[in-house]
């Protein structure tokens, strides 16, 4: 099976993580939890260390998950995860995950993320992310509201990595 | 330090798990995400186990958790746990995760709990559990409902083992 | 975006799990640890179903992950995942994982999954598997091991689905 | 039941993270990922915090975990742990864990951790730890290596706290 036509391959991005590709980097350090019988990180908790990235990355442009939620606003919910996993990590490590926005839509934002050690990219995704809204007693799908939106930046345009 | 007085002797329960000693029995399989970089699980994971355990047999009394959560009745929390981790478990391994009950509260309960691989334990474990209720925007602690504690059998005594 | 092109559509899965679509299925139930502050089951976990059932299956073929992992033989790895989320599970839930194997490669080994409750397609997912054997202190990748795939059944072809 | 006397009272850490209590202190940010559907931490993760803290400080002592294992010289295993849930921490959440070491012998070590958010203790745990290294294709339980213990600061004795 060929990639993913929506993931940079690895030679494209080859440079990274350089400041203008990113919105946003984020360090994470592997404990015991994040490691497997294998020896090395379990594969779904990349996964975990981007949604920590977009967290803190949401923090810093002022917005507060926990405030939206527990005043029933709303919130984010991960809609579609697309990750290749090229080499692994290990205890110890310190990783840097980085945050590209690069689709900003009414009812759906998408994130191009990576994973890096060093100069070296271990493992690269992409997340799209939509948006709920209470309805009687659970929740249902619904636009982002406008006033979050204001608050994030101008996606990242990448199209020779994006659209080869 | 000497072992904590509330967590048997090995010595006490060697003929664990026999029928009468416990009120459930919960069969858990150890899977990559259970592991870590030692090889074997994670010693976090153990109190997942004995979860899974008390769900399952609150499940069997007829006790839907998420009925009671969603309809804001409140929900049961953990407020202590101890735990001795004797021996490791492994990837593929079929566990025996106990429940016994052990104080039955207005306030708070007991559970006497271990994990077991064929006869040899390799985990025991005592939790406490309390009862909240909403209140404003959050929670907070409140007597265990009458109809709940109606479902619980009457707690298992060993006076000889928990209180040397 | 469109959904990838690998992901089958939800219309064209609504029979699933029929018995001839899939080679192996599991129960998975859902516990507080799989839950988030949402109220509902953390994206994040759906890769962990979808590796029990995996497992689960390789076990039932007779296939012990944990003997060739340390007798030093080599053990599978994740490459690629591609997950849509496409309803939430709850606490309590009782969820089936499926499993089918769909390209049976020397170097990777592909499965299409879903996550269902009841009739419910939940989550969708696409997953390729590789190998990797000890070189040196870690490890590198290799062929899978014959007699590994001399137990893996005939893939599932379902073009109709995988490629529109 | 009255609290295990190895864990202090609320009451005797009122002034905690006082500098001269504690070797060691470590932020740890709550995600999704640590959150379960009461809204709250999911209090299974508070051992993932404690161990996130003992690791940080580790190597800031300079010992790398994973150059000990990989190495085959042997590592740390969690032996005993008591933890008393006081109060929830919640999504966004900023939290500090403190690591005080209690007690230093040849063949265990013991830690006295909380968890804290602004001036409020949040979790109080004990945690022992012990040595094992390798042993056939397994490992057993062995005398912590003297380079290790040397690396360690003497114990903060509390006895007002810990011995009431």
């Amino acid at each position: 099976m060929s990639p993913p036509s929506a993931l940079p391959t690895t030679a494209a991005i080859a440079a990274a993580p350089e400041p203008d590709r990113w919105h946003f980097r984020h360090p994470v350090r592997i404990y015991w939890e994040d490691t497997d019988a294998g020896g090395i990180v379990f594969y779904g908790n990349y996964l975990k260390f981007m949604e920590r990235a977009r967290s803190e990355w949401l923090s810093a442009l002022g917005l507060s998950q926990e405030h939206l939620r527990s005043a029933g606003q709303g919130m984010f919910v991960v809609g579609e995860t697309q990750l290749r996993y090229l080499k692994p990590a290990r205890l110890d490590d310190l990783l840097t995950v980085t945050v590209r926005l690069v689709e900003l839509g009414r009812a759906t934002i998408a994130f191009q993320q990576e994973v890096w050690r060093g100069d070296t990219v271990l493992t690269q995704g992409r997340v799209r992310i939509g948006w709920v809204e209470p309805f009687e007693d659970h929740f249902k799908p619904g636009r982002i509201p406008a006033q979050i939106l204001a608050l994030l930046p101008t996606p990242i345009q990448t199209p020779e990595v994006d659209r080869p």
